[in-house]
């Protein structure tokens, strides 16, 4: 496939991540279609159509599979049979494969793959009883960072526990659980790593500051030694060569004392890598793209410093957006806006972001506050 | 109005500039409806709909403006009655002005504005007649710049004549004219300013290389003395308080031994201002978004310097794209892809551009030749 002037793109999922997506994909001359459960979805606006089915509808990704020369995913719930079978049928590539996406849906698989192929992960055990629960306590310590092995997302899946009880309490009974020891780590770091035909890039290591498990900034870079984010880099490349199939992958880490862990993956774009979009050269979308389609990368370079901050949702329940307090946002040189056309706000939904870039400021010191200031001008209701 | 999370602006015009019109709405939270002639036309994918019709079909810009917060247009064929009196039915606003484009749409109005309000302008005359032209001669000299006050566009409709046959011989006749004074300019220059509800802005002064009269490549900033580019900058920011209205407006202007004459007035986004979108803190696409809706402008400032060469059909007959060549574009690290999405292609048509920013080179010297270099690798056919 070459940049032929007619391709179009099918990605399964259509919220913030498919809408930066379609950004990114018009100026490179690409259409994209999405899937998405939710009808007239975030990413909509910038598509040339939408399909509205649940992420497991083999019939709708074969659909889309037969309008479109390369499938892509930028949610980790979707099914990969359903995915593999559908671009199969098409006779299209899917990518990142779906392999990856198996790999990585799996926090007990994706702990085994790294660790087996030498990356270095936190210590883990399976847990799939009650006995195994106390046995991870006796080698890990307490407390553990229990997860379930599927299904998580942004934190949720994912609870400390310092008794058996307290891991019923959170997941109902002790299976199909991940133990890990728990990580007083100095600082959590993420490295966008992107694959191609033939060659690998990674953007720069940032630092992310997460609370209630959800990310709330990202530095760019990381304020922390070379060597650490020189280590988290090659990392990064590291785990490019053991993942299948093409594309950006999210990749998540703790720094303890100089070290460097690998927390977490996902095969698709990542909140952490928005700042991209206005601080490096070639953005992790326009990088995801070009990846998928077997194009050439572009410059992974970072232009300038980058503080981002998620706009989150913060009210009582459930109701529909009445947006305000942007102008802050807007009349400030070098903060951008980005708003994801959310129609409904909930507590810590992810309703946009802001990225600050100099001229809002030299360096981050003056970044971080500003980003987290401009961020709490912006009110949902 | 303010960024209320459910902004939706009708363009009239769905061809590049409205497709990046399109891609820059987007992270603002805006939704955009198009309407062109051409079925599924440029901008389509990046719009939420589009309206098939043509650019004086009152009852579509009426359908247009019930379903939209504003009216903008992004070409200056639209007829301003139209457009005025849709948006007055539909009671929501229209920027820039109808008067603006009524005054820009008329060459000879639009010398004679600048002109009374003490803008420098090349010497003209009206010619409605082989008398006027005559006189016209005599007054401002040989060869003339003849132009066709209305519809004119990339060039078309302008000659440099020497006699009253060559005038019949480009024009059928020589009624509706305006001649102009041949400037012998040392460079053609150009300015995108940004008139906002309370603020107006300028972008740097840029250097526009023309053949044939199309626009080749820009260079930004301009490769000039300070002295000219403040002088356009300034002349610009006149511009912008003198004719009514929010928006873009592209400035052409002539460099003539040291002072600067404004050459014509596009009351929107404008070729030689695509460089922004990778070379500016906020793009012109971008500030005529923020500007038409009333929001606050942004930031007009320089990134980087930067060079943007036009990808132009080179074809000796009208047919369907097969485009090939883009791969050095994609590959160079600092080169940025912009294609238009048009399925055919016929000679100079405007196909795309490439903008060229470090680190594809450090400065004008080296991105020039490597944006016009980039721009010959692509082909059409």
């Amino acid at each position: 496939m070459s940049p032929d002037g007619e391709t179009t793109l099918g990605i399964v999922g259509g919220g913030q991540l498919g809408r930066m997506l379609g950004e990114a994909a018009s100026p490179l001359g690409v259409e994209v279609i999405v899937v998405d459960p939710t009808p007239n979805p975030p990413a909509a606006p910038v598509a040339s159509d939408w399909i509205t089915a649940e992420f497991d509808d083999e019939a709708a990704f074969r659909k889309l599979a037969n309008r479109v020369d390369c499938l892509t995913y930028e949610i980790e719930l979707v099914d990969p049979d359903a995915l593999q079978v559908a671009a199969e049928t098409a006779d299209i590539p899917v990518h990142p494969a779906p392999e990856s996406l198996r790999i990585t849906q799996d926090k007990l698989l994706e702990k085994r793959t790294l660790d087996e192929a030498g990356i270095p992960v936190p210590d883990y055990r399976a847990v799939d009883s009650q006995a195994d629960l106390r046995d991870a306590f006796e080698e890990l310590g307490r407390p553990l960072m229990l997860k379930a092995r599927q299904g998580g997302y942004d934190g949720r899946g994912n609870a400390p526990v310092e008794t058996v009880d307290d891991a019923i309490d959170a997941f109902g009974n002790c299976q199909g659980l991940i133990a890990e020891s728990f990580v007083d780590f100095d600082r959590e770091l993420s490295v966008m790593g992107v694959a191609g035909r033939s060659e690998t890039g990674t953007f720069p290591t940032v630092e992310n500051i997460h609370r209630e498990e959800i990310l709330r900034q990202t530095v760019a870079p990381a304020r922390t030694a070379d060597s650490v984010r020189d280590r988290a880099g090659g990392i990064a490349t590291d785990i490019l060569e053991l993942l299948p199939g093409r594309g950006v992958f999210g990749i998540e880490l703790f720094e303890v004392d100089g070290t460097v862990l690998v927390n977490e993956i996902a095969p698709r774009p990542h909140n952490s890598g928005h700042y991209t979009i206005e601080a490096a050269v070639t953005s992790q979308f326009d990088a995801h793209i070009r990846a998928v389609l077997g194009w050439p990368l572009g410059s992974t370079a970072l232009r300038d410093v980058a503080v981002m901050a998620n706009l989150l949702g913060s009210v009582d329940e459930s109701q529909p957006v009445n947006l305000s307090g942007t102008e802050r946002i807007l009349e400030t040189p070098g903060a951008a806006l980005h708003w994801y056309g959310k129609r409904e706000v909930y507590q810590l939904r992810k309703m946009g972001h802001v990225t600050c870039i100099p001229p809002a400021g030299p360096d981050h010191e003056s970044l971080l506050p500003l980003a987290r200031e401009l961020a709490t001008q912006v009110h949902y209701c």
